[in-house]
């Protein structure tokens, strides 16, 4: 295939904050003309689509500020320092639910806005015990446990009414597994 | 359901890029504590799942400098000033791959990383003319079309090797319609 890769050239931090950061990159394009990227750093991610063995799934319903309202999605979290993929969706499915995970496949790895962001999230389906422990939350969440049937998942896509795309994009690999 | 609504108390803008924007909310939980939220401003974009008469799928690949490497993902652009999502996928379908679209129906508004972005797209499902016309690219945009069968599209999902989310969450409505 056409190689059309863009060489990085310099790049000037312009914000750094507790979760982001933001790059302005000046790249060559591959006709050797120039161009500036806008980038927001972002460290891993992982999310777990989560099955009781009822066969109900487990979200997590959460209030988004840049969506203005609470959205139902799946358990998602970034990776602490050092931190597998594997072990991140285990403690984020403990934090954010309380539900031990009892067996973990990876779907795939994917890129929320390869336009202008690094993030990549690392996805997995879980099976879950039945019943949760105690969760818990970081200082700052506010994340309740929401329980549907593969049925009500795929209602609620049709409908429109479940938007997250990395939950999306997760349930795109669940249903083709 | 219980209200977890986060009301913002005020904002600072600590970027402002040709793409996105970079605001630090001071925000009120529900219980009364405070808390910052970082959110990335992004305009609202569209993503077309577009089909040509004999059953291929037209995609684009492009070189993403935040992944690293070239992506194949749905054809997508930001929506232009007063521009309505319709439109929007007209003119980017026509841009990128010199299709012209012959029926236009909505899948699903999506929000790609609602912890930190307030960027919504509308996906869409097309159906295209058999044959491109000349496309108009933008000046720093190098995108050549790829054409994938519903199989291939369902492989390379499972192969882990389509890995845009707008992609994946167009795909996952398309599979549900």
């Amino acid at each position: 295939m056409e190689d059309l890769t863009e060489k990085t050239l310099g790049a000037e931090r312009k914000f750094t904050g507790r979760l982001i950061a933001v790059d302005v990159l000046d790249v060559a394009l591959p006709d050797g003309r120039r161009a500036t990227r806008e980038v927001v750093r972002h460290g891993p991610a992982v999310a777990v689509l989560a099955r009781r063995p009822d066969g109900l799934f487990v979200f997590v319903r959460q209030f988004r500020v840049p969506a203005g309202e609470a959205l139902v999605e799946a358990i998602a979290g970034g990776l602490e320092p050092g931190e597998s993929p594997e072990e991140g969706a285990r403690r984020e499915t403990a934090e954010e639910t309380g539900y031990e995970v009892r067996s973990l496949a990876p779907l795939l790895t994917t890129i929320c806005t390869p336009g202008y962001c690094d993030e990549r999230i690392h996805l997995f389906f879980a099976e879950l015990a039945p019943a949760p422990g105690e969760g818990r939350q970081d200082a700052d969440e506010n994340v309740r446990t929401v329980l549907l049937s593969e049925a009500q998942v795929d209602a609620a896509v049709r409908a429109g009414t479940l938007v997250d795309a990395k939950t999306l994009a997760a349930w795109a690999c669940f249903k083709l597994r």
